[in-house]
């Protein structure tokens, strides 16, 4: 089975062009099948003061109206998309810029409001696992912005956590697949303010043990939680890291490893 | 040799949803190997506007400034793209947005800034055919939006009318190409105030005649020139017509058609 690497970024890396610039370099001289999905990081929020059209944020999740969605398509599917592409194209490495609807890759429907009504917001529904196949068999690496369709000509704007986890799950039919989640830490630490105390390796049942002492930072569950649904969804592995340790973080030489077992 | 429409919209109907509508819905209905690029609309002036970018326009064509260059990547790219696809796929179209960095498919340089400088416009190099052919092959039709790139990581502003033509030129190794401008008029006329006067053939031999004897409006020389470029390289038809009456069009009952003889 050949391997394929899905990688997700989010704002820490796509605002910051003293990172975006090496990690795009890295992955432009990965060998084999890769993704890379990005988040939408500050740029959208800057937007839509400038446009003077108000945010609102619950638990990290953007609240999308009708004008947010204009602005998040815009900035996101359109100027972070198109530029990583471009800028893959410039190290070799054949990129596609994808949202869910391009192909009808990423279906998803219109999270029903309860309590919180999330607006134009997305749950995936199915990802077209043999569209990404055929991608990656000709060797373009998919560049896949955060939002999604419902079929019926709607976009909807969708976490770019569960869209990397989705695309991971549905591939790993056909690939042995790693998963990599990059964010501004050296991993899942057991102390948050000290960078040195990653946790090398998880397996279902440590982390039974580490939730239950109550070792892992909050912000970290939602994310080990996707983690462990996509290895027990045949996901080979997951690692979550340093983006600006990509290689080490695919050699396992870095970053927290999350696996189904020891 | 199968049969293949490229179809180019502009602001017309892009920025006119009673238009864009039955476009769309009338596209994916299409039968065959088919393509739409789309021109910007007003909707990137209008941004431009709300975010006090000063725009300068000469005959016709955006001065692309890189303020600017990040306004119609958000907007052509992002917004106006995007949401043609998502509604394409709505109309059972599996459709797929391009820019020209997205698969590497349409190379281009910076225009030399001559006696004006034209900012980050592009000028169309090369065309990848098997690329576009691949997806055709696959039943997707690609949507394009007028962005190229150079290869060295930027990507150029690049006329609508232009891309259409290079694209339908390149196919036409492949395919049996069929090239539609869609504009606001019924055709190319002899009378631009009745609608009626249209012509329904040009050749290269009427052409030199209508030219010579001043038959033609000034502002259809462009779009003309295109045409008949296109079909010197390969096109079998160039059609100039009203979008609202694509089926039409291509049947030959309205519009002016370009060949190459009788």
């Amino acid at each position: 089975m050949d391997k394929a690497t899905i990688i997700k970024i989010g704002g820490n890396i796509v605002d910051n062009e003293a990172l975006l610039q090496p990690f795009l370099r890295t992955f432009a001289a990965l060998a084999g099948a890769k993704i890379l999905v990005h988040g939408g990081g500050k740029l959208a929020t800057r937007l839509a003061e400038e446009l003077n059209i108000p945010q609102q944020v619950i638990d990290g999740r953007r609240i999308t109206s009708a004008e947010t969605l204009k602005i998040v398509t815009m900035v996101y599917a359109g100027y972070i998309n198109k530029n990583i592409v471009a800028r893959l194209q410039s190290h070799e490495c054949n990129a596609i810029g994808l949202t869910g609807a391009d192909g009808n890759c990423i279906r998803a429907h219109k999270r029903a409001a309860g309590e919180i009504d999330y607006g134009f917001a997305g749950d995936v529904d199915a990802v077209d696992a043999s569209f990404f196949s055929r991608m990656l068999v000709e060797q373009i690496a998919p560049v896949v912005a955060p939002l999604t369709h419902d079929g019926k000509g709607q976009l909807l704007n969708t976490n770019a956590d569960t869209i990397a986890q989705q695309v991971a799950q549905a591939l790993s039919k056909h690939f042995q697949t790693t998963l990599v989640y990059c964010f501004e830490k050296e991993g899942v630490l057991t102390d948050t303010a000290d960078e040195e105390s990653v946790i090398q390796h998880i397996t279902p049942d440590s982390y039974k043990t580490l939730r239950s002492g109550n070792i892992i930072f909050a912000g970290m569950i939602p994310k080990l939680d996707a983690a462990f649904a996509a290895v027990a969804s045949g996901v080979a592995r997951v690692v979550i890291g340093n983006g600006n340790k990509l290689d080490k973080l695919l050699e396992g030489t870095s970053g927290t490893s999350i696996t189904n077992g020891a």
